[in-house]
C-alpha cells in the first residue's frame, strides 16, 4: 500500500493556502467592481478603460441627464438591498429558532444512543478498539451542525450583499458597453463563487483540525461528528431555497399577472407596486437560496467522502493526506477556477451581445478541462497507488487511477448535464423554438409542449448520472460516488459565478427600466439576462446532478453506519419505504406550488387595489406603495416555508424512529430516484417557457417575428407559460435537490440513534 | 395441511358457470337496452314504463318535430359507430402485425433457452423432478400470448360496439326523463363490464384446461406458459390506450381550441368539423382502450397469482381447488357485481339529477361490502386451513384467514383510492372549487393550482397502496400482493360499468347537441356526463392502484423465476436500473404528450381551414367535412403510438438481454414507484381542470356564478386548463398503468431466457 507523494505537513499547509487564495481573489474582484461609482458624475471619470473601450455614455449621446439617472439607480439599488437584507434577517430569526431547536434534538437523540454515558465505548467498525463516548459525538455533531448552518447563512447573506452591490453598477456600466456590463456582472458573480467555495473549505478544514484535538486517534468518531456540518449547511439551504423561492415567485407572478397581462405595462416598470419585491426576490431566492444550496451540496459531498474514507484504509492506517483527498480536490478546484475566471475577465473580452453566451459556456469547458488535469495531479500525489475502501462490510481494493476516473466522470457528467440542459432551455435550439411555435394555437398547446419538453429533458441527464454511478461505484463503491459528486462540484466557484451572474443581470435590467434609462441600455441588459437565463438552467442542472450523486453517497454512508448490508426491494419494509419515498417529492411540490399560487393571488389583489385606488399611478405621477408588496412576499414566504420544511426534516426522524433503518433506506432511495426526475423536468420546463417568451419578444429571426410582437396572441400565450414555469423552475424544482440531499444527510447523522433505538413500531408488534 | 371444503369437481363446474351467468346477464342487459328504438315513431310506443315514469317527450311539450330528431340521432350514431369501427380495424391491422412479430419473438427467445431441444428438462424449483421441454413452454407461451391478445382486442371492440349502440339510445331516453337515460347508459356500461369480466375468466379457464391436457402433472411449466395470456392482454391494451388516447385527445383539443376558444361555438356543435372525430375518440379511447387496459390488469393479476401458487404448496400438492383460488375469487366477483347492478337498475330508481352521482357511488360501496363477504366464503371453502407460499427461495406458512385479509385489503384500498380520487376531482368539494376560484387571476394560476392539486392527490392513494402491500406481503409474500390486486379488481364488472357509463353519457350529450335537440335534454345529458367525469376519475384511480399491485406481484414472480433472491439497491447494477426505470414514465409521457400536441396542431389547422374556406359553415347551412378530421386523428394515432409502444416493449428485452436480471429488477421497481405517482397526479390534475370548468359552466352556487358565465375571463382560463388536462388525464396518465404492468409481465414471460442468456454486456466485460 504505502502513502502518496504529498507529505501530511504539506497537506496541512496547502488546503488553507488554497482557501485563502480563493478569498483574496474574491476580494480583489470586489475591489475592481467597487471602482464603478454609483455617485453622480462618476461615470465620466473613467477615461479609456484598460480593455480599450471608448468611454462614452449612451446618455451623452442621447442628451439625457446623467446626474439624475445615477441618483435614481443608487436609490433603487438601496431599496432593493434594504428589502433583501430586511427579509433575510427576518428569515434568519425564524430559521435561528429552528436551528437551536434542532441542535438540541441532535444532542438528545445522539446522546441517548449510549444513555448519555461519559465512558468510552467499543468502536462501531474496528470493534476491538475503544472509541470516544457517544455523548461527546453528540456534542461535536451538534457543534458541527451549528457551524455548517452558520456558514450556510453567511454564504447566502454575503452572496446577496454582493449581488445587490453589483446590480446598479452593472446597469451603469451598460451605458458604456455591453462588454463592460458583462464583466461587472461576472466579476460580482465570481466574488460570490470564490467566497463561498473558499469559506466552505476553510471552515470545514478548521473544524476538522479543532475536533482532532479532542478525538486524537478516534477517526471514526471524528468523521461521524463532522457530518453534522453537512446537515447544518443543507437544512439552512432548505429554508433559504423554499422561503426565497416563494418570496421571489409570489412577487414575480403577482407583478406579471397584473402588470404585463392586465395593464399591459412592461416588465420592471416602476409603476408596478410589486416591482421592488420582484427584484428583492431575485436576490433572496436565486442568489442567497442558491448559494446556500450549493454550499450544502459541497459540504455534504465532502462529509460523505470523509466518513466513508474514515472506515477505509485511509482512516484505519491514519493516512492523513489520503484522508484529505476530498479537501485537496476542492483546493485544486479553487485554483483551477481562478485561472478559468481570468479567461473571461482578462484574457478575452466580450465585445458584442452574441459573444456573451459563448463566453459563459467557454468558462464551463475550460474549467472542466483544466480540472481534469488537476484531479489527475491530486490523485497522483495524494493517494497511495493501492488502498482499500469500505464496501458494506467488506474492504474493496482500489487503485489511485481508478479514483481519478471516479472524480473525472462526475466532473464530465456535470458538463454533459449542463449542455443538455442548455439544449433544452436555450432559445437558440429547436426544442424551445417548437414550444414558442406552439403558442400560435394558444396557451394550452404551449403548456402541453412545455411539459413534454421537460419530461424529455430528463432522459440524457439520467443516463449521465447512471453511467457515473455505475463507473464510480464499480471502481470504488460508495466512496467512488462521493468523490464523483465532489468532482461535479469541484468547479463550483466558476459554476456559482455563472449562476449569480444571471440574477445580477436581471436586476440590472430592472434598475435600467425603473430609472427610466434609454431603451438601448435595456436592450443590452436584456441580452445579458437572456444568457443568464440559460446559464441559470445549466446551474440548476449541475445542482440536481450533484445532489443525486451526493445523496446516493450519503445514503451509502448511512447504510454502512446503520449496519445493514443489503437494502432489498423485495422485503415489504423496504418496498413501502420506496414507494412512499417516491411520493414525497410530489407532496413537497404540492405544498410549494400551492404556496406560490396563494401568495401570488394575494399579491395580485394588492397590486390591483393600488392601481384601482391610487390616482395617478398608471400615469406615473404618483409612486406606488412598494412596501406593502414587500411585506406580502415576506409574510407569505416565512409562513409557507414551515410546512414543506417540516415535511423534509421530520420524515427521516419519524420513519427511522417508528419503522427503522430498512424502511428509511427505502424512503431515501425512492425520494432520490423520483425526486431527480421531478426536479429536472420542473426546472427545464420553466426555463424553456421563459426563453420561449424571450424568443418571441426578441424577434431575432423570421420565425420569431411571425409569432410576435409583444402583446400579440402568441406572445400572451407565451407569457402564461412563463408565469406557470416560475414556481416550477425557481421554487419547487430546485428545492427538490435539497429534499433528497437533506433527508439523506439527516439519516446519516441520526444513524447511530436509529440503529440503536429505531423501528419501535415493528418491535412493538 | 389438508384440502379445502370445495371439491375439485365442483370447482371445475363453478368457474365456467359463473362466467356463463355473467355473459347471460350481459346479454339480458343488452336486450333491454335494444328495446329503445332509434327508428322514428318509436319514442311514443312505450306507454307507462315499468319504473312508473310518465312517458311524455320533451319534444311533444315543446312542439318540436320528433320524427326528424330521431332520424338525425340515428344518422349521427351511425357516423360515430362507423368511424370507431373503421379506426379500430385500422389500428388492429397494425397491432396484428406487431402481434405476429412479437409471437415469433417469444417463441424464438423462449425456445432458445434450452437450444430448441425436445427433451424433458429438470424442473426449475423441484429440481429432482422432470418437466416438459423449454421448447414446448415456448410454444404454449406463444399460444397463450395470442389468446390474451385476441381476447383483449375482442373486449375492446365489443365495448366500443356496445357504447356506440347505446349513446343515441341514451339521448332519446333523456327526452323522457333523466332516470330513463341514466338506466340506459348504465345498463349499456354493465353489458361491457360483465362481458369483459366473464370472457376474461372463461378464456383463461378454458386455456388452462386445454394446456393441462399436454402438461399433466408439470404445473410449473403449465402456469409459466399461461403467463403469456397476461402479456398478450396487456400489450394490446398498451396500443389501445396510447392509440385511442392520442386519437381522442387530438380531436378533443383540436375541436375545443378552434370551436370553443376561437369561434365561441358550444361544445359538440355540429358546425365544428372535428366534432365527429371527438365523439369517435371517446369510444376508441375511453371505452375500447380502457376495456383492454382493465382486462389486461385482470389477466395479469390472475397469472401472477397462479404462477406463484404453482410453486407453493397448492402446486406442489396438486391441490386444484386451492390453485384456482384466484379464478374462484373472480367468479364470486361476477355474482356479486350482478347483484350490485340490480341495486342501480331495479331495486332503486334515479329520479333527479342530484341522485345520479350518489347512485354510482352506492354501486361501489355495495359491491365492496358484498364482495368482502364473498371473499370470506371463497377463502373458507376453497383453501386448506394452512398451506405454504413460495417466498423467494423459502416456503412461508399461511393460514386461510390471512389470505382473506390479503384479498380484502386490496378490495378496500381500491375503495379508498376511489373516494380520494372523487374528493380531488369532483366539483362538489373544495379542492376543485379552489382551482376554479384561481381562474379569477387567469390561466396561469389555474394551471399552478391544478398541478399542485394533482401532486397532492397522490399522498393518500400511495399510503393506501403501501399499507395493502405491507399487510398482504407480510401475510403471504408475493402471493398476497397478487391476490390483493385481484381483490381490487374483483368488482371489475361494476367498476367497468360505471366507467363506460361516462363516455356513453358524454356521447349522448354530443348527439343531443348535434341533432339540435332542446337545451333541456342537453342539460340532462350534461348532468349525466358530469357524474361520469368523476366516476371516470375514480375508475382511473382503481386502474392505477391495481396496476401498482399487479406489477409488484409480477415483479415478485419474475424475481422468483429469474432465481435472484435479493434485489439490493446498494449494488450498482440494481441502482442504475432503479434510476433509469424511474425516468421511463417521463420519457413515455414526453412522447405521448408531444404526440397529442402535434396531432392537435394539425387538427386545429384543418378546422380553421374549413371555417375559413367553406362558406356557410358558421351559419350552419353547409355541413363540414368530418371525414378529413377523422382521418387526421386516425393517421396521427397510428403513427404516434409506435414509438411509445416500442419504448415499453423493447426496454425489458434490451435491459434483460444486455444488462441482466438484476438491472432489469431495478428498472421494474423504479418504473413502478415513479410511474404510479406520475399516473395518479396526471389523471387527477386533468379531472380537476375538467370539472373546474364544468363547475363554472353549471353555475350551481353563488361562488360558481361569480366566476361565470360561459365566455367570461375566468371561464376562458378554465377552458385552457381543461385543454391542458386532456392529454394528461386521457392519454399519458392512464397509459402509464400499462407501462408498469406490461414491463413486469414481459419480464416474467422472458425470465427463463434472461436467466439463461441475459446480461451479455456484463459477461463480456
Amino acid at each position: 500500500m504505502g502513502a502518496g507523494i504529498l507529505s501530511d505537513l504539506l497537506t496541512e499547509v496547502l488546503i488553507p493556502v488554497a482557501a485563502v487564495v480563493g478569498i483574496a481573489f474574491a476580494l480583489i474582484q470586489w475591489l475592481i467592481v467597487s471602482k464603478v461609482k454609483v455617485t453622480p458624475g462618476a461615470g465620466q471619470s473613467g477615461g479609456n478603460g484598460k480593455n480599450g473601450y471608448t468611454e462614452y455614455l449612451i446618455e451623452e449621446e442621447e442628451g439625457l441627464n446623467d446626474h439624475n439617472i445615477v441618483v435614481k439607480c443608487a436609490e433603487i439599488q438601496t431599496a432593493i438591498s434594504e428589502g433583501a437584507t430586511s427579509f433575510l434577517l427576518t428569515e434568519y430569526q425564524y430559521v435561528g429558532i429552528f436551528m437551536v431547536a434542532f441542535a438540541i434534538l441532535i444532542f438528545l437523540f445522539l446522546g441517548s444512543v449510549n444513555s448519555f454515558s461519559t465512558k468510552n465505548q467499543p468502536c462501531t467498525y474496528a470493534t476491538d478498539k475503544s472509541c470516544k463516548p457517544a455523548l461527546f459525538n453528540a456534542i461535536f455533531s451538534t457543534v458541527a451542525f451549528l457551524l455548517g448552518a452558520i456558514t450556510s447563512l453567511v454564504s447566502g447573506f454575503l452572496g446577496m450583499k454582493i449581488a445587490t452591490y453589483a446590480n446598479a453598477r452593472t446597469t451603469l456600466e451598460a451605458r458604456k458597453s455591453v462588454g463592460k456590463a458583462f464583466i461587472t456582472a461576472f466579476r460580482s458573480g465570481s466574488v460570490m463563487g470564490f467566497l463561498l467555495a473558499a469559506n466552505g473549505l476553510l471552515v470545514l478544514y478548521i473544524a476538522l483540525n479543532l475536533f482532532k484535538l479532542y478525538y486524537g486517534d478516534d477517526w471514526e468518531g471524528l468523521f461521524e461528528a463532522i457530518t453534522g456540518y453537512g446537515l447544518g449547511g443543507s437544512s439552512m439551504a432548505l429554508f433559504g431555497r423554499v422561503g426565497g423561492g416563494i418570496y421571489t415567485k409570489a412577487a414575480d407572478v403577482g407583478a406579471d399577472l397584473v402588470g404585463k397581462v392586465e395593464r399591459n405595462i412592461p416588465e420592471d416598470d416602476p409603476r408596478n407596486p410589486a416591482v421592488i419585491a420582484d427584484n428583492v426576490g431575485d436576490n433572496v431566492g436565486d442568489i442567497a437560496g442558491m448559494g446556500s444550496d450549493l454550499f450544502g451540496s459541497y459540504a455534504e459531498s465532502s462529509c460523505a467522502a470523509l466518513v466513508v474514507a474514515s472506515i477505509s484504509s485511509f482512516g484505519i492506517n491514519h493516512d492523513f493526506t489520503a484522508m484529505c483527498y476530498p479537501l485537496l480536490i476542492s483546493s485544486m478546484g479553487i485554483i483551477v477556477c481562478l485561472i478559468t475566471t481570468l479567461f473571461a475577465t482578462d484574457f478575452f473580452e466580450v465585445k458584442s451581445v452574441q459573444e456573451i453566451e459563448p463566453a459563459l459556456k467557454k468558462q464551463l469547458i475550460i474549467s472542466t478541462i483544466l480540472m481534469t488535469v488537476g484531479i489527475a495531479i491530486v490523485s497522483w500525489v495524494a493517494l497511495p497507488s493501492t488502498f482499500t475502501i469500505f464496501n458494506f462490510g467488506a474492504q474493496k481494493t482500489v487503485k489511485n487511477w481508478e479514483l481519478f476516473f471516479c472524480v473525472a466522470i462526475g466532473l464530465w457528467a456535470g458538463l454533459v448535464i449542463g449542455f443538455v440542459t442548455e439544449y433544452y432551455t436555450s432559445n437558440a435550439y429547436s426544442p424551445v423554438q417548437d414550444v414558442a411555435d406552439s403558442c400560435r394555437t394558444g396557451a394550452a398547446t404551449n403548456v402541453i409542449f412545455g411539459l413534454a419538453l421537460g419530461y424529455k429533458s430528463v432522459i440524457i441527464p439520467i443516463f449521465a448520472i447512471a453511467v457515473s454511478i455505475f463507473v464510480s461505484f464499480s471502481f470504488a463503491a460508495m466512496y467512488g460516488i462521493a468523490v464523483a459528486a465532489l468532482g461535479m462540484l469541484s468547479t463550483i466557484a466558476t459554476g456559482l459565478a455563472i449562476d449569480a451572474y444571471g440574477p445580477i443581470s436581471d436586476n440590472a435590467g430592472g434598475i435600467a427600466e425603473m430609472a427610466g434609462m434609454s431603451h438601448r441600455i435595456r436592450e443590452r441588459t436584456d441580452a445579458l439576462d437572456a444568457a443568464g437565463n440559460t446559464t441559470a438552467a445549466i446551474g440548476k442542472g449541475f445542482a440536481i446532478g450533484s445532489a443525486a450523486l451526493v445523496s446516493l453517497a450519503l445514503f451509502g454512508a448511512f447504510v454502512s453506519r446503520a449496519a445493514i448490508s443489503t437494502v432489498d426491494v423485495l422485503t415489504p419494509k423496504v418496498f413501502i419505504g420506496l414507494i412512499v419515498g417516491a411520493m414525497l417529492p410530489y407532496w413537497f411540490s404540492a405544498m410549494t406550488m400551492k404556496s406560490v399560487g396563494s401568495a401570488a393571488l394575494k399579491m395580485v389583489e394588492e397590486v390591483r387595489r393600488q392601481f384601482n385606488t391610487i390616482p395617478g399611478l398608471m400615469e406615473g405621477t404618483v409612486k406606488p406603495d412598494y412596501a406593502t408588496c414587500v411585506k406580502i412576499s415576506t409574510d407569505a414566504s416565512i409562513k409557507e416555508m414551515i410546512p414543506p420544511g417540516a415535511l423534509v426534516m421530520l420524515t427521516p426522524l419519524i420513519v427511522g424512529t417508528l419503522f427503522g433503518v430498512e424502511t428509511l433506506s427505502g424512503v431515501l432511495a425512492g425520494a432520490l430516484v423520483s425526486g431527480v426526475q421531478v426536479a429536472i423536468s420542473a426546472s427545464n420546463t420553466g426555463g424553456a417557457w421563459d426563453n420561449a417568451k424571450k424568443y418571441i419578444e426578441a424577434g431575432a429571426s423570421e420565425h420569431a417575428r411571425s409569432l410576435g410582437p409583444k402583446g400579440s396572441d402568441p406572445h400572451k400565450a407565451a407569457v402564461i407559460g412563463d408565469t406557470i414555469g416560475d414556481p416550477l423552475k425557481d421554487t419547487s424544482g430546485p428545492s427538490l435537490n435539497i429534499l433528497i440531499k437533506l433527508m439523506a444527510v439527516e439519516s446519516l447523522v441520526f444513524a447511530p440513534f436509529f440503529a440503536t433505538h429505531g423501528g419501535i413500531l415493528f418491535k412493538f408488534f
